[in-house]
């Protein structure tokens, strides 16, 4: 087992990494920008280095001096967190160039599913189920036509080497996809230096359901009970659920089976999820795959009672899985809130400011991942996310009505954060059936709740 | 089911009540003194009546008060939490008068159960093991020296109406007797009016291992996987486990057999626990019952994931228990620390003060019960104890460095705390072997802990 690992982020995912560590007796090592020199997370680690200045591309980005800090603090491994460096095969691979074990997929495993017109390509190998749409890269925009005549419109065009919401347009008829063509591929080759694109049929309404798995070196795969993060504002999760209160326990065997294919495809080590879209007929279809921990691992951990992030450690170091497949049961139900220090009222403009007071809830069931306390600063600089409440209880309406009742206990002031519109969507009578769509929030939460707002504050 | 409820009680456990009232949809009514006007529990409340003055008497344990309040609020039940008025017949059987459910057993139990060596009798009618000595009330001293020498020194003097450490005595041979008796005797009768006495042989050393039961008014009693609270400090508890580490399955079956045997017999109602002492051959004792909620109650709910706050309330609103014994199942272990704001360094003395800054841990597994937030005055009229911190994980030493770790996380500046004697503890290898008795912290570990921490001081 490793003795000393650095965490390669920063905030509530750097605290829970912390944690992790903690527990398995590994030292750990902070990396930060001058912006966080008093974050929490630099206060618990054992050590912490300043690796740059605040802009993301000067620190958290800033692949030479990370691993320098890792060299010179002498850990063995790097824990990549979500975001930032994560998904980046290039860190990964120098990473092991530098015999600091990456603790993730291999490199080029990341390289694959990070070309999300390959990863489909390799899906469909694998005999997994995915959106109809093109097999391959686009060779022009003749090509795209006449793939989305085949499948029908409304298509979606996206790059291959797509993320965050660029490089993509949603194409209604075959007069928008000139001009549609030429906007994605530009976005795409200035956000990515790569204008390759795909296209896929809009399947829609929707229901996002992904499965996160778990292989060691030993040719052990397992998949946890699905996660539905169908709660979504502007590609943003806002709200996720454990298990789908819609899926069945047939359908849930049936996709975790799929799951473990899709991972054994193409030979995946250590943690991922894999996305798929739920049409109405409850067929899944492969959207794609995060190759890391994600934000909402917590639901998992809460119906599970497995640790997602030792796991992660235990299994880069070269141990196999410590659990089965038939050792994943599922107990009860978990919904996690994404708290962000946003304003809803100014369309939830990301808030910086210094947080004067912060009441976090407690009690049973209620688990609290927070990267910030009191008197604390909340940075311009990154992600608005500031603390995840997570509720665990035996159905799906206890699980709701307890997060309702954690967020009305929450108050952080001095900065505005998304706390009434989260609880505004837990009393959503749509959300309380379990049946919202992708598009739901947007399309029919979003335009109520706003007019509501507006009227509150007139 | 009620509508509305009021809390005699204050601090956390009104915090947790609130918390399970909100849940089931119930309107809670907060009481406080003059001293816990900005309390967190009042401001968490749907109503609030301020009951009195600062002095206990005045305001927590003024039944008139207290029942006037709930009767000008329109509530329909009182839950009375732990200590005050919660094990007081004359309160549950003045909300009888008054037409208002006491959330506990019956009057008649709280008398029964609150007369030590009536409950002893009871017992030994329903063949339930007690410790050897008297058979109801001592008649005087020649009596007592009688029971003592067929039972063996030490023996234990104890008030029949006792608790708090009042009226008790050890007595170590016959030449003490007189002494003590004389002591015991009227000691007992200043603190409770009652000088009626009965003896027990000294069982040690001895873990106390208690057993939660349940039981509604359709004859349905159930019991509670064992918690092992022998970590105690002056008759407090200050670490408690559950399941014991040191209890195996079948012992296991046969204390919640006894438990429930134990509780049928005096036709209990509602939740309570049945304290044992397990000796060194593992042979069981009943003790004394606590005919309410215990402070301990969290880690039942971690290992069993039962909310037995909720089941309280249901209860006693007339519905059968919401689940069976063999829906009692245990999952892993949890570790319970009360956090009290209280100097070690001063002998544990209580400390006053106001909460500058409170860090509390998060994390997976870990449940934080708070009475309290920054800003807060810690007030000297009350019990010292001010945060529970409670840790699930899948074994027992897990569980304790998780807890560990949480309290390494936790700050409380402005006042003194024992965070350092509970982490202190926490790495003690008694203690972590679960092999500690309830003479292990006075005799055993408090002599080298203070010995650390005056050289420390020095």
């Amino acid at each position: 087992m490793f003795t000393k690992v650095l965490i390669a982020n920063r905030g509530e995912i750097a605290v829970r990494i912390i944690r992790a560590l903690r527990e398995l007796g590994i030292k750990s090592v902070a990396i930060y920008s001058t912006a966080d020199a008093d974050a929490q997370y630099v206060k618990l680690a054992d050590e912490a280095v300043c690796v740059g200045g605040p802009q993301p591309a000067d620190s958290y980005l800033n692949m030479q001096n990370i691993v320098s800090a890792a060299v010179l603090t002498g850990a063995e491994a790097i824990h990549p967190g979500y975001g930032f460096l994560s998904e980046n095969e290039d860190f990964a691979e120098l990473c092991e160039t530098c015999h600091i074990t990456f603790i993730g997929p291999k490199p080029e495993t990341i390289a694959l599913m990070g070309n999300k017109a390959n990863a489909r390509v390799q899906m469909q190998a694998g005999d997994i189920p995915v959106i109809p749409g093109s097999t391959g890269f686009l060779k022009d925009e003749a090509d795209a036509v006449k793939v989305a005549k085949q499948v029908g419109y409304p298509v979606m065009l996206k790059a291959a080497s797509g993320g965050g919401g660029k490089g993509i347009r949603r194409v209604e008829s075959e007069d928008d996809m000139s001009a549609a063509y030429r906007d994605a591929t530009s976005e795409a080759k200035i956000s990515f230096g790569d204008q390759r694109m795909y296209l896929e049929k809009i399947i829609t309404p929707a229901k996002h359901i992904e499965v996160q798995v778990f292989a060691d070196r030993f040719c052990h795969t397992v998949a946890f009970p699905e996660r539905d993060c169908s709660l979504q504002r502007h590609q943003q999760k806002v709200l996720e659920l454990s298990p789908s209160p819609v899926v069945s326990p047939e359908e849930r065997q049936n996709i975790l089976k799929i799951a473990v294919r899709a991972a054994k495809t193409i030979g995946y080590l250590n943690t991922g999820t894999i996305e798929f879209l739920m049409d109405q007929d409850h067929q899944f279809y492969f959207m794609e795959m995060n190759t890391r921990i994600q934000v909402e691992h917590p639901i998992t951990e809460a119906v599970t009672g497995i640790d997602l992030v030792k796991e992660q450690v235990r299994v880069a170091s070269g141990r196999p899985l410590s659990f089965k497949q038939s050792d994943i049961q599922v107990h009860g139900f978990a919904v996690e809130a994404r708290v962000n220090a946003e304003d809803p009222a100014m369309n939830f403009m990301p808030q910086a400011g210094v947080v004067k007071q912060l009441k976090l809830p407690g009690g049973p069931g209620i688990r609290v991942d927070s990267g910030i306390h009191a008197g604390d600063m909340i940075s311009p600089f990154y992600d608005s996310m500031v603390v995840k409440i997570i509720a665990h209880a035996s159905t799906y309406k206890e699980a709701l009505k307890k997060l309702n009742e954690a967020l009305a206990e929450f108050e952080m002031s001095g900065t505005a954060s998304n706390q009434d519109f989260l609880q505004a969507l837990l009393n959503d009578p749509v959300v309380r059936k379990g049946q919202a769509t992708t598009d739901y929030v947007t399309s029919s939460f979003m335009p109520e709740y706003t007019k509501d707002s507006i009227q509150e504050v007139g």
